[in-house]
């Protein structure tokens, strides 16, 4: 099987784009300079990705004047020093308003990359090669862009729009298995908040997708990005449904940042925030015990903690949930579960079922 | 006098927001208080606004969340180092996505101020308090915000549009003369790329403007405001029209990179930049020596230079205007005149004319 399996368009007016889905699409070069409208192209990278694929992408960009930035891996590094070496190489390689920049990597490239593109000289062409499954189903669709504060994770960044996303399932060949499960917990949480059908094909075919089956990856994929870009559509700058996509997420980051960044996966701490957020549902009474057994069995399935790390306190819990972004006028609101496939952003908890469950953990 | 002169509304559809003029609008408070949505308000300013103006800005704003930014004063702080500190704050006082952020200065502050409301979770509230001239007239409308790179200017930023722009004519009492004169610079630019007539009333009235006469700032504000309005409302993302706001930039920004940031101020450098354009186009058989000299001579009485500082040779400003943004695909567009009020952008011109052109400043 090889070529272009499967193309979604993520309608947002004039932004609109499209994701090309497919096997062997590194080394279809038509595909790629299709949406290149600039003679100059960076491409961004980090030195574990581009040794697999720097060479396939500059192949298709012949007669132009690429440039690359190579950065150092890992969600650490994902901060303001290291983007200003992005603007570095821009501004030494002389690149003008016109020029498009390529982000080929996971999501730390491809959100860094696309807020050096939202910035530069005020907004410059971006196109995203994701290269792992967590990045292919979330943090190429949407729009999200930005760097870490030591003090919060994302506090930094724009909504921008690429000009095309290329998905090469083939790049999951060179992913590590921990990082395939951690990009599931995305894929499961689309199903858990808006497909209930989806989520039920996942049950069936979660070892599948961890054997990388490629029709399994193809349907899991596309499945995926259309939740989220029907998601993202309807609201593009995160006022209203897009919070749903928050499932899990007050909770993970929480602990992504109590551990500090890089020790647990994003999708790791995402996989048990889940389970957290969907325990709390049902200690609401919203949900019932089968319900979170189906949720907590398919995260476990699927290669990821179903609970938080028993280094994190109650109360350190509580104190970076604080920080969290989702602290509107100081009111915590949460993305919880009425039923699998039906999520919603409420405040209607109390402190002390928040407490109790955070507790259930913690103790 | 005292109060509100007039009300500007800069049309951008949803992003449309009102520009107000007028003297002692710092003692406003409801005014102020109108355009804030949220109970977290960050004021930023720098050293040497604060001392006249902070107390007056802080009283308008009893019940709320209020805390402050000093920034360091100068064009050569206008970096991503320093508005990492304005983050800084932000996260250390806890500061939400509803937060409002205050920019209380001149250009670099509201340009630092602004991206970093563009920035911060992705985005928040902004009100610009603009205490210079150059500020009130030039950058509080337009949306442009951003930060110098050591290899060029604004190189790094977004657009990005205020909820309102406060203009108290009284904050200019406190201006040094030189900086007023700065600000000349771009209410001359206004008349000379769109208005002949405005550019006449200039002509007649430049020396009640130097001694901050408050009827002739009032109208000269609101006329600078109403044509910058107008162009970037035709055009907010600088395809087009709006370039032509560009005049005497292009040389100007030579200036202010080859002498290093901060030597010349940017209103004396498009001083300058404004009159080698005029030269240009006259040169290029375009424009009749009486405009040239109207234009120099109104240039000259505002208290401007009328020519490029005496250090930079022809190489260098050649390399300079090389990397300057508005070198599109490798070709130099730069905006000259067909007469007074009539400016257009173009490549037409031959590299000998531009060459002739800088020799006969710089030989």
């Amino acid at each position: 099987m090889s070529g272009l399996l499967s193309t979604l368009q993520v309608e947002l007016g004039e932004r609109s784009y499209p994701i090309y889905i497919g096997q062997g699409l590194l080394n279809d070069a038509e595909l790629l300079v299709r949406h290149i409208k600039s003679r100059q192209v960076l491409v961004v990278s980090n030195e574990t990705v581009a040794p697999h694929y720097m060479e396939k992408v500059l192949r298709s960009l012949p007669g132009l004047q690429v440039e690359q930035v190579i950065l150092p891996d890992g969600e650490k590094y994902k901060n303001l020093d290291v983007l200003n070496t992005i603007f570095d190489q821009l501004l030494r390689k002389r690149f003008d308003r016109g020029c498009t920049l390529v982000a080929l990597g996971g999501g730390v490239v491809g959100d860094m990359t696309g807020f050096a593109a939202a910035c530069y000289q005020r907004g410059v062409d971006f196109i995203q090669i994701p290269t792992t499954l967590l990045s292919q189903v979330d943090s190429s669709v949407g729009g999200k862009t930005g760097v870490n504060h030591p003090l919060g994770k994302n506090m930094i960044g724009a909504f921008y729009q690429p000009n095309a996303v290329i998905i090469d399932i083939d790049t999951l060949n060179t992913l590590p298995a921990r990082e395939l499960s951690a990009g599931l917990a995305e894929v499961i949480k689309h199903g858990i908040i808006q497909d209930a059908g989806y989520f039920s094909w996942l049950e069936a075919h979660i070892q599948e997708l961890r054997n990388l089956d490629p029709e399994a990856l193809a349907y899991a994929i596309e499945g995926s990005c259309r939740i989220k870009s029907r998601v993202v559509s309807a609201d593009e700058k995160e006022a209203g449904q897009r919070a749903l996509l928050n499932f899990g997420h007050t909770f993970g980051h929480a602990i992504e940042t109590g551990m500090g960044y890089g020790i647990w996966l994003h999708g790791e701490a995402v996989g048990a925030g889940m389970c957290m957020a969907t325990r709390l549902s049902r200690m609401m009474g919203w949900l019932d015990g089968e319900d979170e057994g189906r949720i907590v069995a398919v995260v476990d399935a699927a290669g990821l903690p179903v609970s938080p790390p028993r280094e994190l306190s109650l109360a350190c819990f509580r104190e970076l949930m604080a920080v969290d972004k989702k602290v509107m006028a100081g009111q915590l609101r949460l993305v919880l579960l009425e039923g699998i496939g039906k999520a919603l952003i409420t405040d209607e908890f109390t402190s002390d079922i928040l407490n109790r469950t955070l507790a259930s953990y913690t103790a």
